[in-house]
């Protein structure tokens, strides 16, 4: 048996095999399915991905990723100065750019503090948020973190290096839009309860 | 906001998106993983992509998939020459491979005859296996087709062709090994009661 005959294509599924939400089988089905569809779809997705291999890298400035020093969000001059919208992770960014509410800049600090894995301030953007709330007349900070433990004690830590600086907010914790109160967990439906309003 | 920035990895996101069993989120993972593992992950598969969209093609004698004209296994000495196992597809091919049983070659069909989607014999491999029983010295082929109604229609039509000329065989139908009779179906009980064998 030819090494490089079966190798090359072997090699393939096992790498696509380790991406997060693709297994063995998922895998073989869907390089199948590129050669296949060579022209439409596995020689694109191999230029697409040679392309992003050489350009993407994270923003120096909030830590979004892009295939520019600068992203385009923090490049865009139609955006609104002054807000700051903190997040964890990238995906929490592309999360919050999906629902379209938000219109100003974001700071993508990387990940949670955290004692047992060793993650203090320096290891996240937090000394850049801290330089850029002096920097750029801020009027608002609004963090973003997760609803969890990690980030809500991320939260505060921040809230504390800020605290007086400038205004802060965060983001209102209650009943998810369709969501039914069968189906919550009791913290769930005690924030919303303890957070209700007039109306 | 700058087009090519956001545009190549919504763009690898997109395209990632709509290979079977990746959707929009786990594309999103998947690309975010890749782009923080840029050295471990993207580029190498980048690279192997790229490998695999030059080379790949499918056997001339066989329809295997491989990076040759001819495949590592109809090119592979080592193999029993005289037995040649029928498939519908390249998945089923590698399935066959992975359970170690089969030592000979093979023959992928490209599908199974189908009146409603108009594929006839000629659309799929079947001349090519004529071809080969009468040149290769075969003294079995096994109709290793799915135990559906399209792959047995199919079995029958190529066991026609070949019928006196060659011994034919097709893989026992019943009970999968560590099934329990509790969770099948009344064709897979009836077909293991029907073929069931003296001890």
């Amino acid at each position: 048996m030819a090494d490089t005959d079966i190798g090359d294509i072997e090699h393939l599924i096992a790498m696509m095999a380790k991406l997060p939400g693709l297994g063995p089988r998922s895998a073989r089905r869907a390089v199948l399915h590129m050669i296949r569809k060579r022209a439409l779809v596995l020689t694109p997705l191999a230029d697409s991905l040679g392309r992003v291999a050489e350009t993407a890298r994270e923003c120096l400035n909030c830590g979004n990723v892009g295939t520019s020093d600068i992203c385009g969000i923090c490049a865009d001059e139609t955006r609104a100065n002054g807000e700051i919208c903190v997040v964890e992770d990238v995906s929490d960014l592309w999360a919050m750019e999906r629902s379209g509410v938000f219109k100003g800049r974001y700071h993508v600090l990387g990940g949670t503090l955290s004692a047992l894995d060793a993650v203090g301030p320096e290891d996240l953007r937090i000394p850049r948020l801290v330089d850029r709330v002096a920097a750029e007349a801020v009027s608002e900070v609004i963090l973003a973190l997760n609803a969890t433990i990690d980030g809500q004690t991320t939260a505060h830590y921040i809230a504390d290096q800020l605290g007086g600086q400038v205004k802060l907010t965060s983001l209102a914790q209650g009943v998810p839009v369709g969501g039914e109160l069968d189906y919550l967990d009791d913290g769930t439906i005690t924030a919303a309860m303890m957070a209700r309003k007039e109306i």
